[in-house]
């Protein structure tokens, strides 16, 4: 059977490759996706967007992927409700920045998530989603 | 006239009995409602959960009942909206916690809403629901 | 063509004119907007409210206006994602809030949103709004 | 055998009744506990009061109650060494208050009380104290 | 009789359209008070501009005008005496910046006036006095 | 009838003119007090003193004076329960230190005590106290 | 030779009896200046009034006054060059304050003078003036 | 003539070997103290056990002893009376704790009582008061 | 040419495999080198560890590797010289840490070196390493 | 032509060599000067000094040095307008500082002044305004 | 076979009895220990100094000794490697200090160190590390 | 006799002239150091770099110079072994920065070592330790 891994990604992140292309190049991060599953044809790769935190809460509850990479977008430094979804579900969730928060405001630098994900990848663009996948295939094969 | 309380859950709080039941116990929301229910039927009970804190709002604005007894779980350390909400509004609001939050991470320890309410109930269980239903009843009786 | 203005207002201003009257008068939202609307009859004034936080982002996001007119009600002072919406769009966006929120509760004192604003316009009661419209029309005569 | 419940007072609760009664009423803890021990008279219900730290402290030592209800008063915010009395003891230890002291000044914000107690109530006047004794009763019950 | 509006300027205002022309323009403040002037020719426009902390606290306490708008430049963060003459006087004081103070240096996003004011402008420019104008104006329409 | 004016002093004051005499000199506060009596003839003088935070409080609730003069010592940075005795009591409560605590360790810069005492005398040595007297016959006067 | 004291007032007391009258009563310092003479006709009192703190620093350094009572008014919580006037002269300078400073806004909770004066009155209304001149009688006849 | 010693235990102290044994042991501190004369037979060693903050300050004002050790228990944390009869009395005073203090909860990190110590040993249990005791001895050879 | 890439260990990293097998696991960094080698024979992988701050720095400084691969070990947390010199080389480098900083102790929640890396991979055990190398495979492709 | 340099003293400087001479010395800042002229006879040296904020500020707009030695004395702790002023202005402006400030009061450690100045010299008593002078022909000379 | 205790010194700890003599006394560390290992002839006392971290570091981690005590000097309060080295390694590590760091600069009153020793001495000067000797000839004993 | 001066530069300083050109300038610290030696041949210069903390505290305690330059680089905001080492020494200690470290970094504008250092130069380039140097001489001149 195939391994699922859902990606959710949080509040603007549907603005991707249509807003401040300078920064975030032009891709879409549904063109992106395609690009993954291509590439990474023996997973099942998920895909949830919201912006609206109460809907990104229930997608990690009612998830049944083996893994989870979570960009929660701006909700990052503010919702304990996140978190707590997080802490209370069986799948591995990982955080994934495509900027390196550490280099931005102050308020960017603290994360509420980072302490119950399983780990943090930031700072890589678009790649930051691909390692992440990446750490699901070695995990399969260790 | 039957006096009529209504109950609001917030984030997360739709698992109980279904996940981290060691800590929380076998039993969901719903099943201790009916429980209640049937134990204090000179009430009537309401009964609303979300995990949008914007419907939390609006279940607080919509509200007819005399009494509102408020868990809005992660929400109480983050939400102004909700606090404003509940400063708007005529019915007295009991805020409760299932756990004692002043026991658990420090960004837990700060409630944005107690200020706002008649009085908070922490720490024991679903019995911190039973106890401020049991504050409206004396309420009644004096 | 008719210069597009569009007015959001964030969570608990749909109960203007409806609570705390005595604070904040009889007149509700659409009551005053209709004013507005005859008054300055050469701008085409759009409208929205929600309590949702993303449901703002949302509205921030696929807005069509030349300049955007905010109250971001208690969101002002805890939402990343509304700050991260107006920095990726392009129409101009003015915060307003109707009382002088720094001699309010201490964690109203610190806007989230402002540094990503044009300006801010605050404590002139409804005029607050009147007084965003205005500059657009200044805008335009320079 | 009836079940032993202690309620102890901190510092200047044996004003009540006698000054401030505005805020207060006119009842005095002594008249509130025999109205209490009437209604409640399944529990043999002790009462202690002290202005002095250290004699609260002895209190809570050499108690032989299956429960104790504290309101330390002033004490809640700066004593460390009642919350290492109550750690020490093995019966449980409910925190109750008159006001709702999340509103009042800052400083009282902060109770180093609340982490090692089952639980707290507070903010419904002298109906706390009866909460508390409720919830020892339904604990009997359960 | 005519409207009678007090325009005060603080520190470095002075040198408004000589220094800093990139930022600022080429326009000095008293070009610019005359077109105000000739633009709202029903109201009286008074004007007073000092370096000196204690000179702005003066001018607040003697004049006359109905409406005072303020902009006190940089004692805007640290003056406590402005702060207290606005308290202690009749007129209306607008609070105005020409920069959004929010998205510069941090010691500039603490205004000690704002909360003694009416309402605060700030952002637009030197389009900020005369919104503030424009507040006056639309006070005596209503 | 004379003034009845209570002076209370708290913790270590016993020692005035035992130890450290070279800071504050060879009198004991009881020698003191003698040639204030002798001085204040008009006067009646009542002292108290403790070195007991609770038996300080217990001084401030049963007090029959006009007036009291309180020196807490080291409670005054530390106690809500003496703070507490002094707002829910009727006599003006001045508080006076002989040194001046602003010049000393920074934990001794903030007083809990004097927001709800009538007015503060401190630094003037033992003198502190006579002009807190002072203050009493000049209020009889006016 | 008579006792020369010099009073200094700070900003905005040159207001006294003239605004806020409710709180500050009807009295000008200049008419209560009038009866302090009257009344200690063995001292020589001058006094000086300015809004500009350098000014107060310059009658601080110019003084040829045995002692200096001193109410520097908002500039208490901000000026470092007034404290550093304070510690180069000889002079004793004595702070007063009206009203009791710790029962207002946070930031006039901290006084940047205290330390580098003798000792401080506050809270006593004009009084507190008296009290600082009885203190100079009292150093006198000691 | 043989040197003496005074042992001072604060609040919660009188607990040891009765509570929390698991932590603390199943000795009492009377047993050890017992153990301790035998051993140390050249030094004279009283002990002074109390819960209450000022009985506390009192053993250190009227003890004879050439040297105190001091577990001020929980007060070590909040009492500045205790710090100041420290600093007033002549003998040298050390302060002992059982547990590492630095590793428990952060409210117990900061000690208001070691820099008026001569020194301060903790995190060895009860011989915590045993190197106390050598220190006196070795100080006794030097 | 072979792809040349340095992996830098900081502070006690040389004791992986040796010490604390129960977190870390029985493998030394130098046995888990060589199956990265071995399965990454396409790239040249050198390695260093220091346990000292300036040899780190000399070691970042001197490096002719195409990407730097930095686990710094507890100097992360404190190293203001690390983080220069990796500001002052052409090399990207990577931050990887193989516990979950986030959820440890507070002082480790700081990275001073994250700002001035590509990116950083955390809370994936020796796996991030690996993930480390990925990137730079995977910019090779693009 | 030669080059001209304006030193500004800013307050309580006026004081030097009248005051606190143990500290500063038996030499005026004008004898000083004095000496300075000499020595630096190609050099065109003027100076102002103020105890008024406000004309340092306009010391600064005005003057047209090529160069400004600036000491604000207590006012670079606590002025926004001065640090405007040099923002302002084209002559590059030097900080100086007879004392080592940082090794003085913690308010004295902060300097608004200083990332606005092309750069600081401290603790080197008088000789800090040589060392200043010392700058400017250094830059002439490369 | 006997006990083999280290004592590690860290930086600048190499100067005693060759600076600030009126401090520390004439004494270097090494005659100090030759009288140490005179007294404590039962115990094989090994002895390193370095001013460098990482070889602290290194002294930590290769030490075949069953007890260390370890002064780090200067790095006590900055350094999270020789924490982690303490960590990580199996002997008990005994903080000694021979001044008492809670009365010196406020930098000093953190240690990162002391919540991973078995515990801590300090203020006794090289008594200190006697103390330490001391704790561990008890702990045989027992 | 020469005088005899120590330059002394902290880590990452050996990179001047070699990276980032475009801030620092083309030249080397070497090549500096012979022009300062040819323009001031009356002074003894010697020079010592190091990039590892340890090795800074023994060239400041070995120095037999007069006098000392430091440049500490990125140690001067977290290394107190070298504040330490400065204490501890007789010849006077300067720092200096070649950037203005106040309008860089905010953890950068704290130095832990200029309080125990004589004064400090920064913002002038390399001039600043030619200023140094000045300064040297100029106190041979008096």
């Amino acid at each position: 059977m195939m391994t699922k891994i859902l990606i959710i990604n949080g509040a603007n992140l549907n603005l991707l490759g249509k807003r401040e292309k300078e920064i975030y190049g032009e891709q879409s991060f549904e063109q992106y996706l395609q690009e993954l599953r291509k590439k990474y044809s023996s997973i099942e790769i998920d895909y949830f967007q919201s912006n609206i935190e109460g809907e990104l809460v229930e997608a990690l509850q009612t998830s049944r992927a083996e893994g989870i990479i979570l960009n929660a977008g701006g909700y990052t430094h503010t919702s304990v409700v996140i978190r707590d979804a997080i802490s209370s579900i069986k799948p591995k969730v990982l955080e994934v920045h495509i900027s390196n928060i550490a280099s931005r405001e102050s308020f960017r630098h603290t994360s509420l998530i980072t302490p119950v994900c399983k780990g943090c990848i930031m700072g890589f663009g678009l790649t930051s989603y691909e390692l992440a996948l990446n750490y699901f295939l070695l995990l399969k094969e260790s």
